[in-house]
């Protein structure tokens, strides 16, 4: 990763901050300073995107001591190294195995979008518009970007044209405060979550996480015999006293690992609890990592769908600017130290099946993850990445996207809200209590389990959880235990929970399940029926 | 994996065979025996798409010994494992945190493709066809597959539509001689071959592979610790014998590891040196495996790239049957014990892009990829399987596929013959030598460097590789050094290769390169020039 696209960016001294990103028009103004890389698996870096403020900032630290002998050990690509040879002029390969693109059985890809701000479905029926890449556009001068070159290999970080996009989405949002920070397109945030693993962790060691962590992010670190130490919540999740004494009196020889290195959270609308770190907390989290040299991974797929709180009469944001200042902010956005990894994923705001998702870290972390990836997974889909460029950067903009996630904000308060209020009907106050999330897609719902009439017959919590959960199936309401989310599986659990998605399912069916599940639990904790 | 899908497909004891796939239509008929799960994320196995036949054969033997520590510790999702509770009559789930597809703003996919049999660049952009697939196509009854499903999160398998092409493409191909055999799509097979040596190996660990191989392959391996034991190679790729040899004669102490229990293999047009094993060596590397109890993973690119030899008069097969009776037979065609794992790319038939390929093997084996790559990488992109669904599913079918791989043969014959014509042209016989190559992508030249004048001033291998890769360049045509696919670093190298591939370049810029690549030899060797 050359540092040489500083010198195209930083004019002179004087340190030129990025247009308003709500005005699409001074975007594409301001981008005529760098050029995209449109070759064939060409390289690109973040650099060549950023805006020239960004490189007057100080460097990340360094994280050598935190890297696992796996990720030491990954050398950069031998023919991959070759590649530099290919920008002299006139130079004709027989080195790499590329298929030319008239192999490819694919003239051209449309898709049918949503014009902003028309966003609905029934809005697209009507006023959507079909973008179309060809196979030879980019030779053509029609677009930056083609299936000639989506379709063929490409770097590991991605195709360029969607680096551009992510590295300018992370600068608006985020505007880390080190200078060399990267992104590098992701398969996901489970194989970003996974390589991680790999990349800071030995077997045996012990990472530190929630209590009730998301099932898969758990179930992804047993099997390489990385342990949980997990942190206490409250509804603003992560407590940092908690952790601090967690740390602080860390007993290697009891534990048999040294002291944890690493944090995995979900800061906002965390699953499965739904909670989210005020921009206090943040500081406070942050602080304790810093005392005692964490490295923070922040895996953050719910982060656009922060709402306001439920029934206070806040209006939603009313602009783009307005919307971009109530966010809360990120850890990347308080990384003085560039101790962060952030997971972004387009699976809850586009869709999962894109799978297509980024990181951003600093440089030295990206580089061994565009590394372990040149040796799995590769790159997303070239019908991905040029799918979300026709939308995302030729049909939208920054500005059309930040409206998108506008609309998605609002359409994820509509269906908590709903829930909520199916909770407020249906559910027996005496034996249920909740807390209204303020951003992703969960409802945790607390049971108290010891007034089960089957607690005074001697029951475990894991037999009256199981017994409330098939009542609720059978009635025909399917929600998540607690204790799947459990992250660490040696503590006694005090709490009973359940988990409700408002995501999924219509608004009509979800009142149901709630109706449902309330009928069940009054049948279990044997109060009388619902009027 | 649920073997209940045999029930539906053995009609009594009578075996049925699949009717010829040359016939779309008679595909058709056959098809309506078993159903295609369409539901979102729904379930589904190879079992509910194979033949009858397939289930009147014996059982693959069990691996158990051969899986890592990882690989043994991997359980089931517990978040999919309520998914069993969805398919209760009404039952509405508040469970998984599935969005809902009214949130993905893309309301049709179209894509422009050859009508086959006319599949050039040329042909497809007069009379191809553009097939749209739209969000709701499945509830609409327009087709098996849309946007819906597809751009949701799915099985780690893949998409039930597509894991049934890939299984009926599997065993049209190659029929496996045992019943249990099970397809899972992959992100590719770099992705695959990593996850491999996750699951088959510990650091410390040596794998058998030929003695020049694929750089990435061995560069996936290295920083998980694993070394190679390079076996040695005729033009027919990995030596019987050296193998058995090798494999007699391990010595633990000496090598500070167990034998080998992997081998990882090119059969087909081997990266780098072109190779293709013959029927009978590839049936004696298996007998090879048997004695030694070597579980083999075949990894597969190029198998559709067969040729007819070169010059030899050998017309192309004429007919969609003649070309399946040419192919040589798969390891895992002569697997009678489920002891091959073969790896399958969409990359060099259809394109890199798609992020997609396949792996066969026993239930067992592919269960736990199937469990990896659910903590992992998830599945292949929802707009790459789509898009291969509605190409080659519902526009070609299996008929059209074969008769697009009969066209990619031709493709890659008439390239490969251009090379060599120009090898022939223009390469000092002095100082070059080939076998013209029967599969693939590649040309392998060895040159005699012990004749070049350096080896008498004391020059290196590796310094007189260096010189003479560097004359090329310096003349503007860029080949692979020999030495980046040694796959054991520690053996003495005796001979000197540079690779040509004749997949990328056009013909006239491929000749002009092989022509400089001749110039910067007779330079180096001190030859008069070409006249």
């Amino acid at each position: 990763m050359s540092p040489s696209a500083v010198d195209i960016k930083v004019q002179g001294d004087t340190a030129v901050t990025i247009p308003n990103p709500v005005d699409n028009n001074a975007l594409a103004a301001w981008r005529k300073t760098g050029a995209v890389p449109t070759g064939t698996a060409a390289f690109s870096t973040s650099d060549m995107f950023k805006s020239p403020a960004c490189f007057t900032r100080p460097k990340a630290k360094r994280w050598d001591h935190h890297l696992s002998l796996e990720a030491k050990s990954r050398k950069p690509s031998s023919l991959k190294g070759a590649a530099k040879f290919l920008s002299r002029p006139g130079m004709i390969s027989l080195g790499g195995g590329l298929p030319s693109s008239e192999t490819f059985p694919f003239e051209e890809m449309s898709i049918k979008v949503p014009r902003a701000p028309k966003f609905s479905e029934a809005e697209t029926h009507v006023s959507g518009t079909t973008i179309t890449a060809g196979k030879h556009d980019i030779k053509e001068g029609k677009s930056l970007f083609d299936l000639e070159v989506a379709l063929n290999y490409g770097q590991s970080v991605g195709f360029a044209q969607m680096v551009r996009f992510v590295t300018e989405h992370t600068e608006i949002i985020h505007e880390p405060p080190y200078s060399d920070w990267y992104c590098c397109l992701t398969v996901g945030n489970t194989m970003a979550w996974d390589a991680t693993l790999r990349i800071f962790c030995e077997r045996g060691d012990y990472i530190l996480t929630e209590e009730y962590a998301f099932a898969s992010a758990l179930e992804t670190a047993a099997p390489l015999g990385i342990r949980i130490a997990a942190v206490k919540m409250d509804e603003q999740g992560l407590l940092p006293e908690d952790m601090d004494e967690l740390l602080s009196n860390w007993d290697e020889k009891a534990r048999g690992a040294a002291k944890p290195h690493l944090l995995y959270t979900v800061p906002s609308g965390q699953n499965p609890t739904g909670a989210t770190q005020s921009a206090q907390r943040r500081q406070e989290v942050y602080k304790v990592c810093q005392r005692h040299d964490i490295f923070i991974v922040e895996d953050e797929p719910y982060y656009f769908l922060q709402m306001e709180p439920y029934k206070a009469g806040v209006p939603p944001p009313s602009s783009r600017e307005e919307f971009l200042k109530v966010l809360l902010p990120s850890f990347l956005k308080i990384d003085v130290d560039g101790r962060v990894l952030r997971l972004e994923s387009f699976s809850k705001v586009l869709s999962p099946g894109t799978r297509t998702g980024w990181i951003v870290g600093s440089e030295q972390i990206v580089e061994r993850f565009a590394r372990h990836f040149e040796s799995s997974n590769q790159n997303p889909s070239g019908f991905s990445q040029l799918a979300l460029f026709k939308l995302l950067d030729e049909e939208w903009g920054h500005a059309g996207y930040l409206d998108w996630l506008m609309h998605m904000r609002l359409y994820y308060t509509h269906r908590r809200d709903a829930l909520l209020e199916a909770c407020e009907k249906y559910l027996p106050r005496e034996v249920t209590s909740w807390v209204p999330p303020s951003a992703g897609m969960f409802q945790w719902i607390e049971v108290p389990w010891k007034k089960h009439p089957g607690y005074a017959q001697g029951k475990s919590h894991a037999e009256i959880e199981e017994a409330i959960f098939l009542a609720s199936v059978d009635r025909g309401a399917l929600l998540s235990r607690g204790s799947w989310f459990r992250s660490d599986k040696h503590m006694a659990e005090d709490k009973m929970f359940f988990r409700a998605t408002f995501a999924a399912a219509p608004t009509d069916k979800m009142q149901e399940a709630i109706k449902r599940f309330g009928d069940a639990l009054r049948a279990e904790f044997g109060l009388k029926d619902a009027e």
